[in-house]
């Protein structure tokens, strides 16, 4: 059995994204100080992103809609022009906020990309995403790029069965427990969980014990080494 | 010289949409109307739209930011909050909008799909086009679905040299003369202009003259006559 594709998630993988929504989450409880304290901003707020998630799907475009309707119900309806006008102006900001790309991502990548196919498979806005893989600097790297609207299984059986040879020869790495680990080894493929400083609640979710194809790395720079010795 | 794939743009060539954008702006014009007449709600929500598109990109979301962001600029920074809640529930209602597709549709795709590999290329929010082709039936009859950021030449050569044999034994049909036609003819494919009730001011542009791999048709039910002649 050899590896021939490396899947990797984008967001709080290759590149910060979880930090920039916590600073936009500050702002906004800053913006609704005078109706409600932090631990109902928030609690409101998750609320509407879960009520919103069937229909926005995932993204900064719909977070800012989110944010705007929150503000709303915060208000009693009553929220000042300003606010709307900020909350506006915070979607723009993130959607054009420089990006960063994590310790050690532009090396693995590099050393990945010469021994295997490299596909990114990731969450969120279409264009959003497209932008921040050009602005990485990463995108020549990558044999694929899948911007998807869930991550499960049988995602990852399309995707690696379309860009690669199969799951059974793959492995995905990512931050998140729940959409890169969990569904990638449903779907029969290696799984490597690179925990990132913060984790959107969403999520959220227990690793598995005892799985064999499944691994949790402090940071990208190890994953070369991780596949080279199941490869 | 064969033709073995055909790429269907989707709104308003496979189901309506623009009938659902207009009645949004409908509804947008009249909850202004104490602040500014129709003309000037139009033109300004137009300038917003081109503003963002560059962040936003195509879709129901990036419309309903835009939507919100005028009705702050026309009143003044004081739309009232019933306002912004209209706009919100405007714009979840546009993203759970039954699909209704345009007459012809369903023979003519199960017609081509017998003969062709069919692939939807579009433009819009991931999840919402998604949500769409599930919803209209036709999903089965798709080889493959890409939902792009833009539509232009290198946008086609792409898709017809993944999913096809080239985009030179490939067609285009779709009803906007800017995004489906002129830049499938300039990848070399055939492209087949089927025009819509409505066509949004941003996709407007001329017909190319006296071009052999282009044509123009009432309906998309006259589409396997106008392939089975070239191919």
């Amino acid at each position: 059995m050899s590896i021939t594709t490396v899947g990797l998630d984008a967001d709080d993988t290759l590149w910060h994204n979880e930090t920039i929504f916590r600073l936009t989450h500050d702002r906004f409880v800053g913006l609704l100080a005078d109706h409600a304290d932090r631990a109902m901003v928030e609690a409101q707020l998750a609320g509407t992103e879960a009520r919103n998630l069937r229909l926005y799907g995932y993204g900064v475009k719909g977070f800012t809609l989110s944010m705007i309707e929150t503000a709303m119900e915060l208000t009693g309806g009553e929220a000042p022009a300003s606010v709307i006008r900020e909350i506006l102006a915070a979607g723009r900001e993130m959607l054009a906020h420089p990006v960063e790309t994590l310790p050690g991502v532009d090396e693995a990548l590099a050393a990945l990309s010469e021994r295997y196919r490299l596909v990114l498979i990731t969450k969120g806005d279409l264009l959003d995403q497209e932008r921040k893989l050009a602005a990485s600097g990463l995108g020549d790297l990558f044999a694929a790029v899948e911007i998807v609207s869930e991550k499960d299984r049988s995602t990852y059986e399309r995707v690696f069965g379309r860009h690669g040879t199969g799951a059974d020869q793959a492995v995905m790495a990512g931050n998140s427990m729940k959409s890169d680990v969990l569904p990638a080894l449903e779907a029969g493929a290696f799984a490597v969980h690179i925990p990132y400083a913060v984790t959107w609640a969403h999520e959220l979710a227990d690793a598995p014990e005892g799985h064999d194809r499944c691994g949790t790395l402090d940071g990208i720079a190890d994953l070369p080494e991780w596949i080279a010795a199941r490869s």
